[in-house]
Order: C-alpha cells, then sequence, then structure tokens
C-alpha cells in the first residue's frame, strides 16, 4: 500500500461528486424490506444438497469455470439479511485508526475498483469425510466437498479503505487484528492480520460475476480474503475495526478452531487446505465403455501444477489433464478418460500446488472438522 | 490439434455413455416453443441503448471485469429463436471432410471442455462515429462503443469436432473454408480459416459465465472466435461446412466486407481493430471536483500494455492506470483521476497493444461502417 497517495485519496473522497454515475447500476430490486426467509435465490434440488440453512452444491452441475451465483453454495449463521444500500454504511474504527471513517455505498464505488478471481470455501469444507472415512463425527453442517465456488468479485482493495482511516504505521502486521463484522441478525465477525488486510487482492467486494452481489451472498458489500478459510468472507459488511492488539472473539477463540487430542491449544484458522473433488454425484452410476471424468482442484496458496488419479485406492496413480484457466486461488479443472468396466470402483484424486504443497495420506481429526483434504475414494458403480 | 488423438476420441464417442449426468444441468425453462418476440431477456433502458433488434450495452453500467449476461449486447439479424437441446443436432460436412458427422448436445458435452474469456464485439461497433465525426453516414446499426461485452465461454474446441470428421490434411489453412451456420430463420453463416479454426481457443460453446447460454446468445450452441469480427461468432449453431476451396457467401462477398472510395476492392473482414471507450454515458454530466474516469481498452491480437488519455484534444497525452485482470482478446479496464472545472470538456483515449498496435489518428471511411477506432472526443459537461 502506497502511504504517499493517503493525502490525494482522502482528497478526492472529501470532495465527493466523483462520477457516480458512471458506476451506477440498476438498484437491487426488492432491497428495501427485511425478510425472514431463510435465503432469497431459488435452491432447486438438482443443484443443491439442501443442509438446511446451509447449501451444497453438486459441483457435477457446474459447466463452466466460474460458479454462478445461481450454483454457489450458501453457508450462513442466520436468514440471509436483505438491505438497501442507499441505507447502507461502513463504520472503520479501532484504536489503531488515526482517522475513524464512516463510508457510504456510493463512497465505496468512487474507490477504485479491483476484480479478483478467487475461491471461497466454507472451512469446513469435507467434514462429513471425517465420519465417512474416520469414523468420528466432527460436529457441524456434513459437507462433502461442495462448500466451494470459484468466482469474479468486484470491489475496492481493504486497503484502500484502511489507508483513508490512517491505519498506524506501527500497527502489528501478523496478529488477527483487522475485524470484519456483518450486519446480519447475529453480527457475524472474524478478524484477520494486518498483512492480510493490505494484500491487493483483499477486497470489500460489491460485485460477483459482474452483477451486484445476490442478498444470499453479502449484498451489498461482502469482504474476500482469498485463501483463508470461508468465515472470513464476511457477508453483509457493516463495520470493521483495528487494533494494536490481537482481537479476540468467538470466532477464533471457540469456533473455527482446530482442537482435538491431536492439538494441545486450540488454533485459529487461517489459510484452507489443498483439495480436489471428482465432479460426479456421491456414489455416481455411469454405463461401461470410455467415460471422461472430470473435477476440480484447488489451493489456497498458489496454482495447481498437477493433479493425479488412481483406480486402484492408490497403489498406481497417473496424471489427469488441466484444463485452462488456472488461476491461483482459484481452482483448476482436470479430466482424464477411464475405461470403466462393470463393477464397484473408488476414484482416488490428489492435488499438488506450485508451492509444493499436496494432499496428505491422512490427518488428524479435529472437534469440529476442519481441512479435511486426504484424497477419499469417490464411489461408483459402473453397469 | 493432435491428429493422433483422432482414433481414441471417435472410439469414446461412438462407445458412447461417457457420464452424462456427470454434466447433467437444468434444461433451459421453456425451450421447447418458437417465439416470435424480437429478445427473451429484459432490456431496461438503464442498461441498453434500444436500436430495435439491436441492443447496445451502456459501458458505464458494468461494474465487474466480466460482462453478466444480463448485461451483453445483442446483434441479431432476426428474432431469437427458442432452441430445444435435446432436439438440437450438429452436422459437419463438406468435401473437406473424410467422415461427415452428426452430433447431439450430449455428443458435445461428453467432449474435453475449455472455456476461454474472450470479448465478442459486433464488427460495426463504433459505426456511428463515422457520421459523428467524419460527417459521412454509414449503414447499418449506429452503435457507438458498447456493441462489446467480454465473459468467459465454455464449450468444445471446433478443432476437436473437426478433429472427428476428419478434416483432410490437404486442405488449405488461410482462405475462408470453414463455414459455421445458425438455425435461425435467416441461418445467418459467416466462413473462417481453418486456421483459426483450429485454434485451441476457438469454441462451439455451450456456457457463459458458467450458465448455459441464454437464447439471445445462442442457446444451445454459438461459436467463439476470438479477435474475429462479431459475425464469426455464430449463435444458435446447427451446421459447419469445410471446403478444399475457399466458400464464398453474402457475408463475405456483399456484408461484413470493407468497400468504398478507399477500397478498390471488397475485402472481406477478419480481426477486429484495437478500441478505448470511457464508462461514461455519451454527454456526461458531473460535478466540479475531483473524478475518477475509467473505461475498457481492448486488441484482437494481444493484451493492451497503454492506455492515454488526453483532455486537450490530442495536444498531451497522459497514461491512464490499468487494472488487473488483463487478459489477451478480453479487455483491460483502466481509470485516471481528473481534477475536474466547469465547463464543457471532451475526453479522449488511445491504446496501444503488445503487439504494438495503436488506435490511429484517421481511418478511410468505409460504406458499411467497419472498424472504426479512432480516438473519439467523449463529451463531458461539468457543473
Amino acid at each position: 500500500m502506497d502511504r504517499q497517495d493517503g493525502v490525494s485519496r482522502r482528497a478526492f473522497l472529501v470532495t465527493g461528486a466523483l462520477g457516480a454515475a458512471a458506476l451506477a447500476a440498476p438498484r437491487q430490486a426488492g432491497a428495501q424490506a427485511q425478510t425472514t426467509k431463510f435465503h432469497v435465490k431459488p435452491l432447486p434440488a438438482e443443484i443443491f444438497i439442501d443442509h438446511g440453512i446451509n447449501q451444497e452444491t453438486r459441483l457435477e452441475t457446474l459447466r463452466g469455470y466460474l460458479t454462478p451465483a445461481s450454483h454457489f453454495y450458501i453457508r450462513n449463521h442466520g436468514p440471509t439479511p436483505v438491505l438497501d444500500a442507499a441505507a447502507w454504511r461502513l463504520r472503520v474504527e479501532g484504536d489503531a485508526v488515526e482517522r475513524p471513517l464512516e463510508l457510504t455505498f456510493d463512497d465505496l464505488l468512487r474507490l477504485p475498483a479491483r476484480s479478483v478471481i478467487a475461491f471461497v470455501e466454507c472451512a469446513g469444507n469435507g467434514r462429513g469425510f471425517f465420519k465417512e472415512f474416520m469414523g468420528r463425527v466432527a460436529s457441524g453442517t456434513q459437507w462433502r466437498f461442495g462448500a466451494i465456488g470459484v468466482a469474479e468479485w468486484t470491489g475496492v482493495p481493504l486497503g484502500a479503505v484502511l489507508e483513508l482511516a490512517r491505519v498506524r504505521p506501527d500497527t502489528p502486521r501478523d496478529v488477527l487484528n483487522v475485524l470484519v463484522e456483518g450486519l446480519d441478525a447475529v453480527k457475524v465477525n472474524r478478524p484477520m492480520s494486518l498483512a492480510k488486510a493490505l494484500e491487493e487482492d483483499t477486497l470489500l467486494a460489491y460485485a460477483m460475476n459482474g452483477e451486484p452481489l445476490p442478498p444470499d451472498h453479502g449484498f451489498p458489500v461482502r469482504a474476500i480474503v482469498p485463501g483463508w478459510v470461508g468465515i472470513n468472507n464476511i457477508k453483509w459488511v457493516g463495520r470493521i475495526e483495528v487494533r494494536r492488539t490481537v482481537i479476540d472473539v468467538p470466532t477464533t477463540t471457540k469456533t473455527y478452531v482446530l482442537e482435538g487430542p491431536d492439538y494441545p491449544t486450540r488454533v485459529p484458522l487461517r489459510l484452507q487446505t489443498i483439495k480436489s473433488a471428482v465432479a460426479l454425484p456421491w456414489g455416481a452410476t455411469l454405463r461401461a465403455g470410455r467415460q471422461r471424468i472430470r473435477g476440480f482442484a484447488w489451493s489456497p496458496v498458489g496454482r495447481i501444477s498437477r493433479v493425479e488419479y488412481s483406480l486402484d485406492r492408490g497403489a498406481t496413480w497417473q496424471p489427469a489433464a488441466l484444463r485452462e484457466p488456472n488461476i491461483p486461488r482459484a481452482w483448476v479443472r482436470w479430466d482424464f478418460e477411464w475405461d470403466a468396466r462393470p463393477g464397484e470402483h473408488a476414484i482416488l484424486t490428489r492435488a499438488v500446488d506450485d508451492h509444493g504443497n499436496v494432499q496428505p495420506p491422512a490427518i488428524p481429526w479435529n472437534a469440529q472438522g476442519y481441512g479435511y483434504n486426504v484424497p477419499v475414494p469417490h464411489p461408483v458403480r459402473v453397469m
């Protein structure tokens, strides 16, 4: 972040005007009223596995690289609030802030925009496999691998807003001291480090795949924190607090922590883990003959460099073909051809990223079921 | 294109099966009936300039990098047909084809998919400026610069389909001999060269920004021919013909040709021209003070390396900031800060690509108004 630029940015913000017409887009229909429905968008059973307030994407329904809003998984802590962008305010405050701010939605639109293609993934994606393959239930939604989606997010770098608020230069960069808080009923909040907050791809986003954020995905503004666990990507953002010390909140002291017999102390989550998934229903039925098996692989820190598959439960591995695009902290699509013979089969896949991370053969259990990324035997029946 | 692979591709195509379940997506609602409406999607006046059967995007309404289907311009030669994917067939034939084919939509879904982010732009985008700045009307829709959009297109490389049809190896590569034909009422068709048809990013696309193509944009299948004029991106594709000789059709002999006093012979169009546009209404009104002016720039052959703007009608030029992403044959977003003083102003912009192409100070007039890419003085009133 270029601190020299702070004066001019503040200047143009205070001066106002700034061609809001250039950024005007049709207002979200029906953005005036609160609703008590859990979700706003349609949730057809062909696309989503219904976990109640949470909805898992059936990855086999995705055709392109990007996940359309209509197919994007939902992880909510309460019903989706339907907010009015004109009434929306963002407060920026805290003891590390020299100039507390309140921004309107139009103020945000006037700041330079950035678009980032990145995954957003629930911290507990894959949680169901702790039970399925380790025999130990972890608490929470029993997702398989469908609590992930990749979209183009457009908004303002969070760093640009922190610059307007003049974060003190001696603020520690590596502790969890930038809290982002939602306007939902339970005010879900979660801190990240100042270093992460200042990365150019960390956004206060107002658009998803070029359109205003849908209510279920955070309208009017959500955080996008590439590579970090989903909870950091706070929806319906209303307040940001920056402190000179770590911010302890229940989402880092009680929930979203690694804990269990193999963890001497609770560890607040930051990064996701590298994973791959087969784009077939769990327990798919295929006809015998040549089949093209496809799927997705993603890493929280880089680009996927290799995906391998095994049809003999891990005895031997073959490379899958990777299909462009292959964007870091988004995902890559892979596929392979399989001469499928009748019977019961399991397809294992494992991914490697360009930082040398690989899906491990085993991981320790944790009570809340985070980070499951062991290659899973995806069951397939061939008729 | 790897010709060695032809046998295995044909083999799996003939064997069939291939996990169509993996690619199943909800069928387009109402895909059973023909309609006589011009267009299917809503066309609000805030988003589109109404040219009747053609609809121009107001570039100032775009928020992200990608153009959502709801905002994508429409250039049709007749009413949008609403087709049934289950009944759709693609014929591949012609004297350069050793194995004529007929493919179903499911056959197409079984082939390896590719996604490409690219612009599609009407050949006549900017046509209105021939009248506005040269005083000579060119025939056709009087677009300004809004007959362009950038989307993620997903489908099968056309080359993979031509490989299945076994195009004869001695077929000329650089003449316009691969004809793509639509299933609309007038069967719009247009040839490209075999070389272009075999580029890996030339697609038979069935998805746009991750969702099935909307009817107005070619459901179920359209051609995507990056960098070439919009007419090559045939919608509602139904037939492909490959010949050992040039294919002359009215869209290369009469329309979509450069002709006029400066063109001794008619020249069929291939590539688009490099352009830039300001994302403000034509004749915008802004308040005095610091303004952020933004826009788009694109090239048919590469990535934009520089955008410059002039506020003194071309006497001096300043660099604009380019915003990521910057994808070749898609576009880049640029912006600059302007301390706007009251009065009438003109904003000129010019783009340069990484092949050294630059928007020229003048171009010859042509009767059909193609390729206008002279920097235009975008009128702005500051109050």
